[in-house]
């Protein structure tokens, strides 16, 4: 199995930077008082689309040659990859296929048809959206680009760590989401490679604690019926994805709900920002104490900003 | 009456530069899309306290001489000017007093008092923050630091519109929410002397609309029972503030509560950030077609961002 260096981060990188945006690192004065630490906030929330998937889909995308990229790409995804991909899509004058459940929520469906996406919808199962996905790249050629178990995707993601440390310097410790690992993967390979003495801890949510479960127990362990108000972090690791984990990250942590929406609320009082749930959970990880971030300057990466303003009375 | 002109709000920037955040100024593709201009968001809800208001706050309290200062400062607020003066005059070393009304709200009272001043409650009428007021100054001889109407504090907040167009060079149009006028009349001053083609456009919900009275009336007329989802903007105008308001202000529009809801949303939706219902005015005034900003580049103050999550489903 393959897996990305750094030296095709640093290419993605080249890539990708025309299209996103380098996004800020914002800091809280009260919240490194109350943490006594010094904590700098990577702003994926900012980026397009709203996402850091912006970044791996972007990659994935420009690095097709002429011919594939001409008959198109797809995905399964009813989340922000599907929008990515779209967008990504569309900036290269390319089609993009992308299969959704039925049921997806309307405020995601526009999003991705905003950009001009063609979407299939299918039942809302795994089964249904994996042999409808077989059937459109079968009539379309497209080539399938998954959301983070994809060798171009890792490498896309890695390049938001690679600015928080290029534009801050030194880190003691790196804190990130996990969901499939495509941002975790990433990040880790940035960092390690930029800063050997720095630490990467992967954030998770106990509902959903199979990057837990598969790190510490030596081989993947799927997600069975994931239960979280991080909607963002359900799916199971990408093989790809473990792959590199295994020998880049430090720990995996878990985080009650709870927790995640104070570290949520936390965020939006006092910097001002809009965050989505995922992102959350290395602060939450900090607030229970599942890390020791006191005197060390840390780095998290808030991973993006779509939240449905409609559900908000399930948070506050 | 003496008021400011910019060499005031020259100086007052070198006297606060130490202490306030340079706010970054935000773009938004999407936005530029939908209205078809180039706007351009100064975020002073990244300021500290969140709001604009502790530019004039610190300009007021480093303004004071030695022998002045030593006795404190004081005002009647529960609002932001009341936190902010509170964390300026910790910044000095000095003793704030606060007048609040006893059903302030709770988390207003918490910001006070965490930033260490000495708060007297009173019944919540205008007439009791008052004497109340005049008691605590006349028992400690503090210098009063009016909201609005006061030289240094409109100096102070003419820095925003100030660092707005250092940043970002000229602009056809900046827009700016207007309550008691501090902000607006500081925002006019910088505004006339380093971009004289430049039109400002004062922002208004058309519950709370005695600027719009004021301005189009010649003469001050008061804000009566005023209604607006807007609670930053409720009230009148100050005597310094209209003398500046009248010769530096091309216009001042009204706009609706709906639209300000809508211009609120959009705003945290697209940008990802949270700003109070009085910073989304002037955006509601465009939706609503009161002002044409259609190729034209346009600064718009965003002004706070102090929102009560626990109240949020009064919004959406």
């Amino acid at each position: 199995m393959q897996t990305p260096i750094f030296s095709d981060i640093q290419k993605a990188h080249k890539r990708v930077e025309p299209f996103i945006h380098r996004t800020p690192v914002l800091t809280s004065n009260s919240l490194n008082k109350i943490f006594h630490s010094n904590l700098f906030f990577k702003c994926e929330n900012f980026q397009k689309v709203g996402a850091f998937k912006f970044r791996g889909a972007t990659n994935a995308v420009m690095s097709l040659n002429d011919e594939k990229a001409q008959k198109g790409v797809a995905t399964h995804s009813s989340g922000n990859h599907a929008a990515a991909l779209a967008l990504a899509a569309r900036n290269r004058g390319i089609k993009a296929y992308v299969v959704m459940p039925e049921n997806a929520p309307e405020i995601k469906k526009k999003a991705v048809e905003g950009y001009g996406a063609e979407i299939t919808f299918c039942q809302p199962t795994l089964e249904a959206r994996e042999t409808t996905l077989a059937k459109v790249i079968e009539q379309t050629g497209a080539t399938e680009i998954h959301p983070y178990n994809n060798f171009e995707v890792i490498s896309g993601q890695g390049t938001a760590a690679k600015e928080l440390i290029e534009d801050n310097g030194s880190f003691d410790l790196i804190l990130c989401p996990v969901g499939g690992g495509g941002l975790l993967s990433g990040t880790s390979i940035s960092t390690k490679s930029m800063l050997p003495g720095a630490k990467v801890i992967a954030c998770e949510p106990v509902g959903a604690d199979d990057a837990y479960r598969s790190f510490y127990g030596g081989q993947i362990h799927p997600s069975v019926n994931p239960n979280t108000i991080a909607d963002g972090l359900l799916t199971s690791l990408g093989k790809l994805n473990f792959e590199i984990i295994k020998s880049n990250t430090d720990k995996v942590v878990t985080t009650s709900d709870e927790a995640i929406v104070k570290a949520m609320r936390m965020i939006w009082e006092r910097m001002k920002i809009i965050i989505e749930p995922s992102s959350a959970v290395p602060l939450a990880a900090i607030i229970e104490k599942k890390i020791d971030v006191e005197g060390k300057k840390t780095g998290i990466i808030l991973s993006g900003g779509n939240v449905d303003l409609n559900k908000i009375s399930n948070y506050f």
